[in-house]
């Protein structure tokens, strides 16, 4: 069994080591995998996307456990929500709403239920004091229904922009990731010919890999979660064009081609 | 059983993953556990903070690892602190003092034993060579005595300045967190009233969470740790003041509530 | 057993969890252990030497999964070698040179059997598709000659200047790690005496720890590699001199001890 956590906590400080502690005193037996720490503190599109782009690849009964938090100690809730083969633990903030926009969920509750928690919680610490230990008595056995009350899941809006036919496309920069690889919301799951528009440069291929191009080159691609990306070869597209998220991609496609 | 790692390796060179090795080669069903290993080069006080922080949440017979060692190679020494919980290995350098300022000292004793380390010693890596080793045997059941001779152990100076009452308390910062928050030495057990003058500002409340106050507003609180924090909501106090630790901050406690 | 990842895929994004996610959906037994993740995008030599660190501390049987792969989703190959104590997998870049210079290598094959890939390919994302999945099945058993035929495996070239009598040497700085130090490829398995010649300056001593000259000042010593390497005492060579990778040091030999 996979406890799996998510986080704005960063790796520099003590945070995640207690959650881990908090987690294994309560089921020595369960493995901690981190998905990553470095979320940009408090952005939770940022999170959800990142967890849209892993969850998918983890084991059935993996316990995802979310922790980009801004409203931490107000009145926010939390929700556990039950999918086939997953278990998700999060703000109840939209952090999940990429997952939830294509999985379907067999139930969904507020995380209420403090014999689950630590005795002291404090205001500011729910990873370590709710978050932490509710996961782990997940993880031991502990039904969702012990966890608290039915929640009032909101069915998120349509996040990815489906590609599947000829014609013009409008997208933006969703995220960029370590690379400087500027990624956008256009989903495309055949493979394609036509070209792409970014300010006032238009890269006229869509490659299938950073390869196929010159050195520090422009290059646009179909991206390993199925999303248009636009790239530099062995060069960083952050950098080069200064580029943010929320700016707009433009993805004319001239073919589709059977797979 | 749980090895806890505290350094100042950083993650991006090959000194954790080799302690990590040592580790598993000696004992391959001990886990490893990462505390950070991102504590600033060298700043050893940084170190036993962010351990004291975190040490209380981990499982019984835990086995805390804590290399930073400015001094590594020459005369110091390395200790071994067995209190009733735990196992704690350090250089004597005043690591262990946040720890050892609250917790009772069963056994100390000075790592010694060359049995218990790698075969070659290098001088400037004995967190691969002694630590990692010696922790190893002693996670599979080796006993302090064996590690070496007692050890002289320094009683730490108070550390914390204990808020209990009314009155005015000058503290000071003594870390800076992830998220910028400003963390200082004012140790806080109760629900209090009062005010938080830091440099030419004065914070009139103190709060429960960051989300009392407005979007990008200075808010004092009690953290997750006990310690009187300030924060910026939504943003960053240390980029905001330009903060650095050992600033004074002043704390008047103009009511403690009972909890 | 013990699965080892290195790649330069950066702890920001979801990458290495999705690796490890797949790694212990197809072997929940195995253990994955970071070496780094923090390898500069796509400098393969870099990685290659990090490796080398590292890589004789871990358990016999440890298979190290190595992905800095700039050519992905090109012609390139992957090759898996397997020595004595290890199983390495790596793209036929050079990433595995510092290793096989010194390993006797008893069978290398291409990765090629799709059987143990993932279903569906993507062009940009092998660590996840092939490296993780292939790796995993080694790790359950599969033998490498079900991985795919014979490798044609370059011998490279010597990579280290190997230092063992009196006279001067010329290296090159080819790493400078977290603290700033600068590490050459001069090899020294004895203690000598010498000086060390970097740019304009003589460091006319070879020490054994940092703490041997006093603070704030240049230091020469073999390091935990038993590489020459110069440092700052509680400083950063690397940002005092503003030095990089490549830059020549001479180091005179005047005197070789016998240990």
């Amino acid at each position: 069994m996979i406890i799996a956590l998510l986080t704005d906590f960063g790796n520099r400080d003590w945070f995640v080591s207690a959650m881990k502690a908090v987690i294994l005193k309560i089921n020595p037996n369960v493995k901690v995998l981190d998905i990553t720490h470095e979320i940009t503190p408090q952005d939770v599109r940022e999170a959800g996307f990142v967890l849209w782009n892993a969850y998918r690849y983890f084991p059935p009964k993996t316990i995802f456990v979310c922790v980009v938090d801004p409203k931490v100690g107000s009145e926010r809730k939390i929700i556990a929500v039950e999918t086939k083969n997953y278990i998700f633990i999060a703000p109840d903030n939209g952090l999940l709403d990429f997952v939830l926009s294509e999985v379907e969920v067999l139930r969904a509750v507020y995380v209420e239920n403090k014999n689950y928690f630590l005795e002291n919680i404090s205001f500011t610490f729910h990873g370590r004091d709710i978050f932490a230990p509710v996961s782990a008595y997940i993880s031991r056995g502990v039904d969702l229904n012990e966890i608290g009350t039915e929640a009032d899941l909101k069915i998120p809006e349509k996040i990815f922009v489906d590609v599947s036919t000829q014609g013009d496309y409008k997208g933006e920069i969703i995220y960029i990731d370590r690379f400087g690889n500027l990624i956008t919301n256009l989903k495309i799951s055949n493979k394609i010919e036509g070209e792409v528009r970014f300010r006032e440069y238009i890269i006229e291929k869509i490659s299938s890999t950073y390869a196929e191009v010159g050195q520090g080159q422009m290059v646009a691609l179909i991206n390993s979660s199925n999303l248009l990306e636009i790239g530099v070869r062995n060069g960083n597209a952050k950098e080069f064009f200064k580029a943010n998220c929320g700016e707009n991609v433009i993805l004319r496609v001239k073919q589709v081609m059977k797979i």
